[in-house]
Parts: C-alpha cells; sequence; structure tokens
C-alpha cells in the first residue's frame, strides 16, 4: 500500500502540503490511518512542474520521514503542479527506480493499489509494450509497466480511455493466469495542466481517495492531510475525477471506462 | 525507541534469532508489539564475534525489514556471540555512525532508551570522554556517548560498576540543566564472553527487557521473538543480568548499583 | 569497465586479498592501472562461500574505497572460494542489483566488459531467457541477462560450452541489429568448487585478467593485487581457464569454443 | 582535494554551469585536471538562493557523475546565486553532514583544501565554537568547524576579517601541537548578495581558483568549466575576492588580512 498527494492550481510551495500539515504525507509515511500498511517507508518521490514544460523528479528510498532532503527541497520549491508519494512496496525492492511518481516526457504518474498475482504476468505484461516505450523502464513494478502501456495506449490524448483499455488488458491477463487477487486501481495522472484521477478495482475495495478545492488549486489525497473528513469529498469507488489547472473539476462514478477496464466497482 | 537482541553460547547462525522466528526483529523493525514505536526503520546493525577476538560490524541506514544484505549476511554468519539491534531515532539523524550496535576494541555495545534532554547536557558529556576515546565517536547520539564515557570509567573491568558510575554523571548534569524528562537505559554491553544487561529508568519505566537460556546459549531481548511470554524471564526493573559464554546466567533486582547510578526504578 | 578478483582453495579472509595488499581490489576501485577506467566507483560486490552450500552475497552502489561495511566484512569472513568486483557503469543506472557478482543458487558470475550496442538487442535478448530464470532478473545489466542465458544453456553442466552457445546468440543478435561495437567478455563463473574463468572479445582486445597459484589456492584477477607483474601469468586472450578447488589448473588458448562463441582473439 | 562553483547573478539555471558544459563540476567529479585527486567521489552538494532568504541544500553521498536526482534538479532549479561542490574526503567518514556546502541561516559556505594534521587539533577547535552555534555541527569536517568558528568571529558583517581571525586560531593550534602539514584554505562564503572568495595557504600551494564575469553574473570555479583558461582570471595566491550580486568584483592580493590569519601565501 502507499499514500499521496497531488496538486494542481496556482503556484504554491510544496511544503505547505507535503510536509507542514498536522497529517501531511510525510507523517503517513510514519502514521497513515485509512491504509493497509500504516507505515509507508519503502521510499518516496516528488514530480512537480516548474518553469520547464517537462517535470522535475526526486525520489528516493529512505524512509520519507527521516529525509532532510526531501524536508529541505519541499521548502524551496514552488510548483503550479506536484505529486508526492510514499511507498510500502507490494513486492518489488525497494530502489529509486521502483519509487512513484514516474515521469514520461510531460506526464507523471502515481499508483495506490496493485496488480494482484503480478509476479505470474509481469513477463506478458511487459512484452505488450511497445519498444520506444519499453525503452524508458527503469524499475521493476507493476504500476510503472500500467503507465508505460497506458502511454502507449493513447494516454496523452485520452487519459480515462486509455487507462480503461490498459487495465482490460491487465485483467484478461490476470484472469487467463487463474489469478483469484484483486486488481486495485487508485491512481493520478497529470500532464501539468489537465488531471486525472481513478478511484478502480475489480473486488469493490479500492485504496481510498479524496479532494478538496481551495482557494489556489485542487488537492487530490489519499487521506485528509488535515486529519479531518471535514471540507473533503470521497471519490467515490469506481470513480474518476478530472480537473484542468485545478479547476473545472469533474467527478464521474462507475460508468462505461470503468466497465470497460473490467474493474467497476 | 528501538528493539534489540544479544545472543551468547554455542555458534548460531544470526538468521535462526535475527531473521527467521514469526516475530523476529527484522518482524519487529515493523511490528513492533511492546515498544514505544511500533516502526523501528531508522536503521539498523549487527555485532559479531567470529573467529577474531574483536567483532565484525554491520551497519546501515535502511529499514531493516527491506535490507537484502541484512538478510543474506545473517544466513551466511554464524556466530558464538552477537547484536542485532534496529533503530528508532530519539532526534538524531539516520546515519551509519548513528547506528547501534557500537564497537570499541573488543566490546559491543547497544541501548534502548535515551537521555531525556540529551540536547542540553550533550557538549559537556562529550566533554568528559578522554581525548583517546573521544577519538572514536563517529556519530551524534547519547547512547555513543554513554558507552565511550563507560569504557573511561572501567566498563572493561566492572560492567555494572562502570555503568552506574557513568549513569549518576549522566544524571547530574540534567538535574543541574533543570532536565524532567527520564533517563531510561535498558542495555547490553559484551566483550563477547561476559555479557552484561542492564534494565534501568530513573521513573520506574525502563523499557521491556526478557531473556532466555536454550540448549545453545543464552538470548536476551526487547520482546520476546517467537511472539509468546512463554519461556522468558522479565528482567526485572531496575535490575542487570550477567552471564559468561551464555552461562552462570545471574540476575539481580534493583540494588546498590542502580542506586548509585541514581536510576533506581 | 570494471576490476575484480576470484579465489578458490584453502579457507582465507577476504581481506588479504581484497583490502590489504597494495594495489588491492579495493585500491583498484580508485587508481585501476590496466582499466579503461581508472575510476571503478559505481558499486561493488562480494560473494562467498562460507558454511552454505549456496553463496552469501554483499553489493551495494558505494564507491568500495569508502565502504566501511565492506572493509569490516571482508576482516571477518573466511571461505574457501569468492569473488570481489568493483564496477564502472557501462550505461545502467548504480543499484544493488546492477552490481556484480550475481548469484543464482550454487552460482556466482561476474564479468568485466560488455555487449557492445546492448541497449539495442536488451529486449530480444531478455526474450530468449526462460520464465524460470527471467523471474530471478533483479537488475538490467548486459552481463545478468548473459549470466541467466548461460544458466538456461547448461552453464551448471558445462561452463565453456554453455557460454559460447550464449554468446554466439549474443552476437547473431549483434549482427542482426547491425552493431558494430565489440562484444568483450572477460569472465569468472563458479560453484564453489570449479571455477572457470574467460578471456574473449570479438575484436581482439578483452579486457585483462591473470591469475596465480599460492600456497593456499588460486586466484584470478583483472590485473594483479601486488602491483607487479612478476609472479603472474597472464591468460591468452581467446583463451579459458579451470580449476577444482583452486588446483587442476587447465588453461586453454583460443580454440573451438571460444570461435564457437565467433568471439575468438 | 575537492572541485567547487559558484555563481551569483541573474537567475540561471544551475544546469547552465554544474552539469551542461564540457569540464562541468559533475564532470570534475570524475575527471579533475588541476586538483590533487582526479576523482572527487566522496558526495556532492548543492546550495541555491531561490525565492526563500535562506538557502536551499541538497547533499548525498553518491558520487555526482552517477546521481540522476542531481541532474534532475539542476534541469529544474532556476536560482540568483547557488554553490556546487564535488568531495573528495581528506579523512572524515563520507555522510550528507559532511558534505559541502555548509548552511546557516542565510549563508552558504564551502571548502577546498584542508587542516593539516587537524585530527590533533579537532578537540580544542570544536570547543571555542559557542554553544548556540556548535549545536548546528552535524558533522566532522574541518570545514564545518571552521564555518561555525567564523560566524562566532562576525562573518556575517565582516567575511575577510572573521576568516582572518578564525585561520589565525586555527594556526595557533596547529603550531602549539607541532603540526607540520600545511593549512590550505580556497573557500567561498555568500549571504545570497555578497561573496567572498578566498585562495589562502600557509605554505604558498592554495588549490586553484578562478573567476569569470559574464552577461549574467560572476562564476567562481576550482578550475575553469569549458575547459580552457581562455576567458578565466586566476585569483592571486593569498587574496581574496569579493562582489555584490555578481557585480562590482573586488579582487586584492596577498595583504593584511591573508597576514592576519598567518597564512599569507
Amino acid at each position: 500500500m502507499c499514500r499521496f498527494l497531488a496538486y494542481s492550481g496556482e503556484p504554491v510551495f510544496l511544503t505547505d502540503l507535503v510536509c507542514a500539515p498536522t497529517h501531511s504525507l510525510v507523517h503517513q509515511s510514519l502514521h497513515a490511518a485509512e491504509a493497509k500498511t500504516e507505515t509507508n517507508g519503502d521510499g518516496f518521490g516528488i514530480g512537480w512542474y516548474g518553469e520547464r514544460p517537462d517535470p522535475g523528479l526526486y525520489r528516493d528510498v529512505s524512509p520519507a520521514w527521516s529525509d532532510e532532503n526531501l524536508v529541505n527541497l519541499c521548502q524551496q520549491v514552488r510548483a503550479r503542479a506536484f505529486f508526492a508519494h510514499v511507498r510500502a512496496s507490494t513486492g518489488t525492492a525497494t530502489t529509486r527506480a521502483n519509487c512513484h511518481p514516474f515521469a514520461h516526457g510531460r506526464h507523471l504518474f502515481m499508483h495506490n493499489g496493485q496488480i494482484g498475482g503480478y509476479h505470474r504476468i509481469k513477463r506478458r505484461l511487459e512484452a505488450l509494450i511497445p519498444d520506444a516505450l519499453y525503452d524508458h523502464r527503469r524499475g521493476a513494478t507493476d504500476s510503472e509497466a500500467i503507465f508505460l502501456l497506458a502511454l502507449a495506449n493513447g494516454l496523452a490524448e485520452d487519459p480515462i480511455g486509455a487507462m480503461a483499455q490498459t487495465l482490460a488488458t491487465v485483467r484478461d491477463l490476470m484472469l487467463a493466469a487463474g489469478i483469484t487477487e484483486a486488481l486495485r486501481f487508485t491512481a493520478v495522472v497529470t500532464n501539468g495542466i489537465e488531471l486525472t484521477a481513478f478511484r478502480w478495482a475489480c473486488d469493490g475495495r479500492p485504496p481510498s481517495l479524496y479532494y478538496r478545492q481551495t482557494e489556489s488549486g485542487l488537492i487530490v489525497v489519499s487521506e485528509p492531510i488535515d486529519g479531518s473528513r471535514e471540507g473533503w469529498t470521497i471519490v467515490p469507488k469506481g470513480g474518476t475525477l478530472q480537473a484542468t489547472r485545478g479547476a473545472n473539476v469533474v467527478v464521474k462514478g462507475p460508468e462505461v471506462a470503468a466497465k470497460k477496464a473490467r474493474i467497476a466497482a
């Protein structure tokens, strides 16, 4: 399990959301409240959109709660959009390349959940990734594999459609391999301007997801960073959320896309 | 807070105690049951007596639960005496030099607890360490400082007396600085043959400590590694335990030594 | 480029060969004399045969010259056979899984050299590794891929034949991809008892390789660890060396096997 | 030995100076041309002034040449003033706290050189640092000790005077301890606006130092980052350089200050 946070809107310092709040993401790395694992100490990562079109990326294997570089960076970096993630491994090694978020061109992606029995379909899934994208694979996670396959399936143009198609493929492989464990997919992707969040699972138990619109923009989180449900809206199971520059938020419940992915709530 | 394990007796593979049991020390790094902190992910260390008179030492900053090198080493290394420790920092940075156990010549030392308000007496305490021993200081912990001062006070010849004297000095500094937080000292020291364990605190709340004599030797732990109290004897609060080659175990309750240290239970 | 050392024979402390000599492997990590790169600071690794049939493995990403754990371990560990390697990356990331030696069951393998243009045949090469062995792939190096493929090709029964077949396959892929850069393969493999070393390259320029028989056993090195050529015998270009328990050393010049691999000197 | 780079002036991306040039600082971490050591792989650090008055700081123990986070950060971060440093240890451990630059409040400081025989005066030197500043000591280097002592001596108001006084003190301790090795001090300090560079040594052999004024500001380097002496001016031995916002550059030769420090060229 993992915990994450995404932001989009007026530029803010990362620390205001990632480090400073009572139940910040850094706090959640040691004391998550709504996760399968209370401790998420298998690395962390931040990705942010500053002056460049492509995002910056900083990932490391230390627990977020004890990394002075992370705290310092968040203090200094202001961004119009950013992702932050603290990891609890579901099997793969603790290396920088296995930490989220993953970056490709303009996109950032992070994931909370897992492909059940991934180990048994890993090779077949990776084989579906086109050469040019496979070249960018740096780690061994199911999350990174999903991301690359989704990019091949048109993630840049149609995030929801591309992800639905990708996860349908994953479901097919899982069923063919006789895997009974679940596919759980609470995730966020962005190109720095458009942001899409997913809360899908094939067993009706996707990891938690909330959002909140503030004066400056949109915050999407695994669990509320101020330790209170008030002011936070749950993204419905099987649903998606989309926003542009942190505004024009559109939330959809379980629908065609999720069903297409065969992981409707 | 931290968790630790010490062994002395017939040579055994470290893994048999450190990794393999149900509630092994590695398991405790993520799910400690009797510690202030459930997670002890601020580094770990092992020290062991093999063929050399001086112990080997392997310490690293990663959480014990995700370190493949630790698992591999414990699988391979057999020793007649060893210490293993997983750390939850009480303030100082997560660096190798701040991980336990600490080694000096033939001795290994590890500590669970803290000098309350250490920050305020740190400099004065360090100033009491003689040059030759201060030269060996590599980190910034209160634990390492206590160890070096105890060595200066004759730890090699009289562990209990030397430690009592050292902690009395610490108490004096704390009182002079008006510190109200407690001094808690559950610790073990060994030269590979004699082992001394302490369970002292000035407020009657020293961290937990158990021991068990098996066919091969003596195990001393923060909490039982088989997840059950049965077969484990509690070291009394304010008490000490001494053994030679894992045998001739002598346990004393609160006594002159602890009182001398002014940290009787 | 990299530098390495292998030993087989009477048990000796690793430090006697890895750390202590004038031009030890640790010294070579900073000042290699016969390598393409003087600095080999992209990680290191040791593998050794102790009491268990399967070898122990300790690899880390820090430069060998500054790692206190490596020095300490080598001081403590005595083994009848061991490999030590310091890495200079030829492209892949500096992670533990990309450090040599690689271990599988009873085998250890390490490599100095590279598959020219590996990037362009990586995927096709990996696809040839059978599922069961591919499952053990932890990194992204050409070296690890060669090892796993060689295991599939019968490395356990016929190291020279299996490696020749493997490298022939690699050459075919390289030629099909129009790669002009060389395949260079100076490497050692062992199961703890039998040791086979290779010094092959398709352009007549394989990295250096020497050996020496001492009172206690056999040492095979990239460059002499006492800083002098005297007492060291060069393994001929295109040749192989085989030994059992560090004795019965058989050295062959360029021959059928190397030609089969299409990388004769 | 180490290599470093300082910049002050119009905001520029760190990568333009730290990573991109032919003989960038990252290149120098592996192939320094004018340093005692060609390899400077014992950690690195960057400090920069962005939107906050206090600088950001990112330091790590990996060699600069293989750290993807460093490259990524330099790509993203633009600053009006920054320091970058690659380290070759002169004895102390490779830890983040021993990497340069050092930060305190508004100041950044980095050093190339050493206090000869530092080990023998370390304790006495540290004892001179006032409590409030000693509290900020995180590592064990001579460089950090000099910085803290200089702060106590008024570095904020009079950098040259304060440093002269500090180094005079160091010289006294060295002479009293009978140390014959040299004190070499090529260093830079800044508060984000004023920058002062020093090129002092007591034996006339201070490490190299150059500067160059460009359209956007002032660059101060250990060795020219474009691999050519042209366009770079040598800071004279025993001299200092001062600038405000990268302009109004004043360079002085050996003078009263250096002599006061008793380390005139």
